[in-house]
């Protein structure tokens, strides 16, 4: 069993980022600039958002946090977007999710030009993804993308099951995964809460990716003898024990299901850090212009 | 076995939808206004163009069709796009494809104003279908959702494999199908030409959605007992004995393959009659602005 090293690969691919951005700049071009708005004071949010404030460092990209209180108004909100949109010095940003339910994350995702839609969640770029256009690709699917590319992990005609159908994760996943490209070229199968046979599929899968936001869901009795497992979940499961009075926990029983695999990802330090790492390389492309002129 | 009988659906919504339109216009409202660009003469092209013309003539909407050589230039040819964007009087139009080979499709796709693109292929419309907002379905898809409705064939659950992943077919196909809705919420599987084990799964599809182009590929031992097949496949196959000189050919081997199923689609007159009378129901929604304002 390969443990599958998110955090020394996004590492590395920080280093060939910061690389780029110097050159970039010796060479007298701009700095990438992401800006990020935050609304609220959620922990996970301020946790990701502090995470690729420190990643834009480490890259070498210019950075901005917009703070908004929970009880802003959409109207202000939307505002807040649209100057973005309007700052020539920003290549791209992003809006931290969840946002609270007096705003409807739909209208701000559309308001955002999709030009600096970094997180590629605007319709334009979904589209384009799916078609198989230059875009932005969402950061997790991305990031899961990048590691079975960097571990030579063969998916042409393999059965991959999704488990799980959102937008941010589970469908692009499977569109990229069935793409005409490598990786890709796969047999994709998506589950959800509805799936009647779940567990059979989960059976015959060569490639599980799991991103239902479940603790612990995918038992050993899930996964094929020499599968390769990718964990997209990150759920805060109380733990007294710890310091911060959470564990980060993924979709998969972690111990159990190892051993059974080929390749897989823990929970923290597998997909997470790609998913920062992805979000970084979409920036980079936006402050080379290299997807919309 | 149930045949569906594509057809006559077909003509019972465009009953429905003329009856909609006779009260639109008897209430002082304008009758609705589908365009068409045919590039050249290819006898496939021709008759679709044809019937989607006589199809508005059913619905009592106005039609126009423009005609351009095989040898338009792509400029003049999008300079015709740009012209009917700008028409206040089309609410929606088509360019048909295939295109000759010096056209980039993907470009006067790209050119068509969204809220007249009642195809569906502008990326902004595939993007929001895959989201799930509002927008306008690609034809056919749209009218597989409409036989599975009108024939209360149950998804929820059910095991769907679509063949093919075509941007126009089996892509949205698949995201449909597994989307939180009636007909949805089925476990979709994609197969292709690079799908390993691509005949076990057909086996265990409860919905087998043939979309391959690839005639009399779907065999009897590839169905389950009681399963659904919907062909999409409109191969015109060589056939000296017809007038024609050809034999619309499903993916599916029909005598051999029917009498395993609970529904099955002919062809012709299963799917594709449907994908004229999607296209209708999206130039009813155009003229209504009932997707976009």
């Amino acid at each position: 069993m390969t443990l599958i090293d998110g955090k020394a690969i996004s590492e590395q691919i920080k280093q060939e980022i910061a690389a780029e951005v110097a050159a970039i700049v010796a060479a007298g071009g701009k700095r990438p600039h992401l800006a990020a708005i935050l609304v609220g004071h959620d922990g996970g949010s301020e946790t990701y958002v502090a995470n690729k404030v420190k990643a834009c460092q480490v890259c070498g990209f210019t950075s901005t946090l917009i703070r908004y209180e929970a009880d802003v108004t959409e109207e202000e909100l939307l505002a807040g977007v649209r100057r973005l949109n309007d700052d020539a010095d920003v290549d791209g940003f992003i809006v931290q999710l969840p946002l609270p339910r007096h705003i409807s994350e739909q209208k701000v995702i559309e308001t955002i030009d999709y030009r600096k839609d970094v997180d590629g969640f605007h319709p334009i770029n979904v589209g384009r993804m799916v078609i198989g256009l230059p875009c932005y690709v969402s950061a997790t699917p991305n990031g899961i993308l990048e590691l079975l590319k960097r571990y030579n992990i063969a998916t042409s005609g393999k059965k991959c099951v999704v488990l799980g159908r959102s937008n941010i994760v589970g469908k692009p996943m499977a569109t990229l995964m069935m793409q005409k490209a490598c990786p890709g070229d796969a047999t994709v199968t998506v589950c959800h809460s509805r799936s009647a046979d779940l567990v059979g599929e989960c059976r015959k899968a060569d490639i599980l990716i799991a991103a239902m936001g479940q603790p612990n869901f995918v038992k050993a009795d899930m996964v094929k003898e020499g599968a390769v497992v990718i964990d997209v979940g990150t759920t805060r499961v109380p733990d007294a024990s710890r310091k911060s009075g959470f564990k980060l926990t993924g979709d998969v029983l972690f111990d159990e299901v190892a051993p059974r695999c080929s390749f897989i990802t823990p929970v923290p330090g597998g997909v997470g850090p790609m998913t920062i790492v992805s979000l970084m390389k979409n920036t980079l492309l936006a402050g080379k212009k290299a997807i919309y002129p």
